[in-house]
């Protein structure tokens, strides 16, 4: 019996912080239990955005591995790799390019969302526009079972069922529909009390030691009302009370909730017992971490090892797809 | 002293015909002389347009490839090989999506015109919309100097000439900026007068054995005014006219016109003298042709050899542009 497969992914955009725990890695962990799952750092997606300055990405795609050794994933368990490394994946995407309508694309949300949002740059390329189906390449190749995401990332894998029935459709059953995994992503606020995100300037990251923890979590924004100690406050709209929720004990949460509404504590004394939850919750990434950051050449074979693996994968599903399309030849 | 690197191509979507000869392949066989010529037989662009069908393309493949032969390039000059044989191609088309903007690639005249022309297939994929950066990448990835083509190919060489300008721009310069080698291209009439083409089931293909291309030039439509004999004709709106311009001797030509004009010859006479200079222009076609039939595998495997050339410069060139994009990692 071999287990079910799943594909997930991050892009190589700068280190990883606390929502990337709760909003991924947490659950990739368990999922490492019941399912065969590759682990892929996506640097072709990554320069989907960054295209004209392109120069990080070698460094966070090692960061990002770190990050995800240092999260507990387990390289001897799941395939961990660098997305370029299997360029088969952008021989499959071409293929599926072919029998995918342009207006499947325009009208996945985070098209023109994220062209709103981000106004600093041009994303009104080819390659943008074709993003999503990138990562139907990147799921199908190996493919997979199952796809854990939050619930803006849903669309992209409903996509890919489209384009597998499609796909299988034209040319016979190669591919499985992957199924969504959809994942609990507790909203998981920055110091600043907006969204945490590398881009915001807000967050902590899972390289902070526990003394940049603490100064970023104390003067960290709370409810706005409670100007005074002796203000009572509404723990549902702070911010830190949202980070209690995601890394403190319930006892915590009672005892912070409580006194918030009584202003029976400070906001200080709730940060305080935030930041030692914090910590116990960081210990073991605190501990992991600089074994690998210290050994980046280490990091490189894991990815190295992890891409051969997946590449054999990806050829062998290569090999199927020429066939079901007639574009195999005998000149091997 | 190296020649400059010529790439040309044809799309594997059935056998060579009259047009490819006085279109492209007389053009090309001389290019031989003084440029490294790489020719390839594009498969993923057949694509675009037989996805729903492909089943043809390989034996397409096949009969393009003898044609090529039979008509005289030489694989022991030039690098013959086919397209999907050298996957660096779809790698270097991701790459390049990421710079080009989606505007650029609306604006190509085909994409609008052969979206209107061809009714009986969907051409709204995404991987129809990006065709001529394929292109590009088929161009860029030897580093081409020129690129013959006809005039209706000039924007899509164009287009290449903008990729490569801000390719550079951003990553430094790679790519040479490839020349538009214009090839007059006179328009060829199939038998019943509109343009030769498969499509149109009006040509005379050089796999047509001389019996063959008689039966087919014999009933074909000539100028409609020359209802009988003693009628006097105008050659230059006759179909039968335009093959001889572009397949007999001046004076055959003179000799026809004057004949026509003056209601001194009839129309068969006409046809009888360029089935003359066809067969005669067609004689070394018809004398390689089986030799590469008769041998299939000696086909594939000039194919083969060509693409592993091919290939090797391509990879060449695709360690370049990982460096220059900054995604070449210590991995090796």
């Amino acid at each position: 019996m071999t287990r079910p497969r799943i594909l997930s992914g991050m892009r190589p955009t700068g280190p990883l912080h606390l929502g990337h725990l709760t909003g991924a890695l947490d659950n990739w962990r368990r999922l490492q239990d019941s399912y065969e799952c590759f682990f892929v750092v996506v640097d072709w997606h990554a320069l989907t955005s960054e295209y004209a300055n392109p120069s990080d990405i070698r460094q966070n795609v090692l960061e990002v591995t770190i990050d995800w050794l240092a999260a507990g994933l387990d390289p001897a368990r799941s395939t961990f790799f660098l997305q370029s490394l299997v360029p088969e994946h952008a021989e499959l995407h071409l293929l599926l390019s072919m029998i995918t309508p342009v207006s499947w694309l325009e009208r996945v949300p985070s098209y023109k969302e994220q062209q709103q949002e981000i106004q600093d740059r041009d994303l009104a390329t080819y390659g943008f526009l074709g993003y999503p189906l990138l990562q139907s390449a990147d799921i199908m190749i190996y493919k997979a079972n199952a796809v854990p995401v939050g619930e803006d990332q849903a669309p992209h894998v409903e996509l890919t069922r489209e384009v597998v029935r499609r796909f299988n459709n034209f040319y016979g059953r190669v591919f499985p529909e992957p199924q969504t995994l959809l994942t609990e992503t507790p909203r998981i606020p920055g110091t600043d009390g907006r969204k945490m995100s590398k881009s915001y300037g807000n967050a902590v990251y899972f390289k902070d030691p526990p003394e940049v923890v603490r100064e970023k979590i104390k003067p960290m924004v709370t409810d706005p009302a409670r100007k005074r100690r002796i203000d009572p406050g509404t723990p549902e709209i702070c911010p830190v009370f949202a980070l209690h929720r995601a890394f403190s004990s319930v006892e915590t949460q009672a005892w912070a909730a409580e006194g918030c509404r009584t202003a029976g504590i400070g906001c200080l004394d709730c940060k305080g017992r935030l930041i030692d939850h914090l910590l116990h919750r960081l210990e073991e990434i605190h501990e992991r971490r600089p074994r690998y950051a210290s050994r980046p050449d280490d990091v490189w074979d894991i990815l190295r090892e992890g891409s051969r693996r997946a590449r054999e994968a990806a050829r062998a599903t290569m090999e199927e797809v020429r066939a079901a399309m007639k574009i195999r030849y005998p000149v091997a």
